[in-house]
């Protein structure tokens, strides 16, 4: 998905948020603002993802404040507050009819919770409300099929917390070689080596950066090389809007599992702001 | 009202919303953008308004898209709807116990509904909504005797639409030489003399611009002498957030009569979105 117009307020307001997190010096904010600004202002709108902008707007917000991952702490806690569930999640697995489709929802259910300030409570409703609702585009059957079918899965995690949900996917797919992608470097709440690791995912997977342009530092671009990895895996399973963004039109084997947190997604996918996917790239 | 952090992405958002009102070429919409954001890489946030920066953002977008007024059209939608609410709102004002009161509460009203969407229906229905409402901080009192006392009024315009609801208050100060302060330039739906004309405000107080400084083609900056002229009116009337935020700090008889509509004019005014104020700088 290409950069809208739209985007360029909103990863500013993003980098604010994150300057808020890493430092309460104001003078650091306006100076990250200012530098991210005028950032923003050599955007080209061709051949560009959001992701790739927003990388570059946090990468600023990290130089400026000096706090190498804002997050870490709130990330820290989101894990610890995800796995307190789960115990009882594996249970709503096992005593489910189709284990494969209650796992595959509370994957799911991972992505509409995000990180955020939700208590156990909160996330134990959130599964439930994923659990009752339909998925607004549905290639479930062609994905049950297609992931039963693959020796080689390829997983793009997304945010902490959601891994945990993740997990309980994944513990589903004995006997698969599965490789879990995590971020090159920290942008928001997303998923570095360090988070997959602390909730055991490094037991079930092997897990690997998301290849970036090394000489490209100002965009963090992700190679034409691990693009043609994704091509030749049996199935990749993407998470959230961020992979979205970064690897629709792709002609791979992905399936999108998401739920719609913006406008322009929402208008890409011809669904509404809400509305939870799983969505087959070759459908 | 010193410009904050927060209000960098929100200036930027509101830039790329009039690029949408005013032309469907999306690429002058990134032109514009990149241009504003590199005039808010330059923001200082040291003695400027948001008021200030806002306008120059809304020039560039104005000088971009080539079109000198992008609100014009729903400026004169605004103020036609408005005024086929005229003849009922001046009924329930003179039905209504105490004119004066009910007169300032229609004129608050006024910046509840801003221009917008909104239909006779729904403008009819914020009415009563403000009418039956206490205000959040209330100098009602104070103002009516200062009002009553005086000889020469200054009012501070905000929006198209609202002006129809000022002119309702307006007219319950017979005898009263009024003058009526409207934007120098278009801003977003700030009325200009154009609409203030429009709906017969000539015929009730002299029109005038808020002087700002010709030198500082910038900033948009209001002068000092203007700063001083308030300083002298008998009463000065302020409608509206944009005009708290240039003028709040100022040593005048004014009375800021506003709904709050962002977090940081809540914060400053120690009131929260959504509370309608009546607040006098000298109470």
């Amino acid at each position: 998905m290409r950069i809208q117009p739209e985007c360029i307020p909103c990863i500013l307001r993003q980098a604010l948020e994150t300057c808020k997190i890493a430092t309460e010096e104001e003078s650091k904010w306006e100076e990250a603002l200012q530098k991210v600004a005028y950032s923003l202002s050599k955007t080209t709108f061709d051949n560009v993802t959001p992701l790739e902008v927003s990388h570059n707007a946090q990468r600023i917000v990290r130089r400026v404040t000096g706090v190498s991952d804002p997050y870490e702490d709130l990330k820290k806690r989101s894990n610890r507050k995800a796995m307190r569930t789960y115990s009882n999640l594996k249970k709503r697995v096992s005593d489910s009819e189709d284990t494969f489709y209650t796992a595959t929802k509370i994957a799911i259910a991972g992505n509409v919770i995000d990180v955020g300030p939700g208590h156990e409570f909160e996330i134990k409703e959130t599964i439930e409300n994923v659990l009752g609702r339909e998925f607004s585009i549905n290639h479930f059957d062609f994905f049950k099929r297609e992931v039963k079918n693959a020796d080689k899965i390829f997983y793009l995690g997304d945010n902490a917390g959601e891994i945990v949900f993740d997990r309980i996917f994944l513990e589903e797919l004995p006997g698969k070689e599965i490789t879990f992608f995590v971020r090159n470097s920290p942008i928001l709440n997303d998923v570095t080596i360090k988070e997959v690791k602390s909730v055991g995912l490094d037991q079930l997977s092997e897990i690997k950066k998301i290849k970036t342009e090394k000489q490209d530092s100002r965009l963090d671009g992700i190679t034409e090389d691990f693009f043609d990895k994704l091509k030749n895996a049996d199935v990749v399973i993407s998470k959230g809007q961020g992979n979205y963004e970064a690897f629709s039109g792709i002609d791979a084997n992905i399936f999108y599992l998401l739920m719609v947190k913006c406008s322009l997604v929402a208008e890409s996918l011809e669904r509404k702001e809400g509305d939870i996917i799983i969505k087959a790239a070759r459908y």
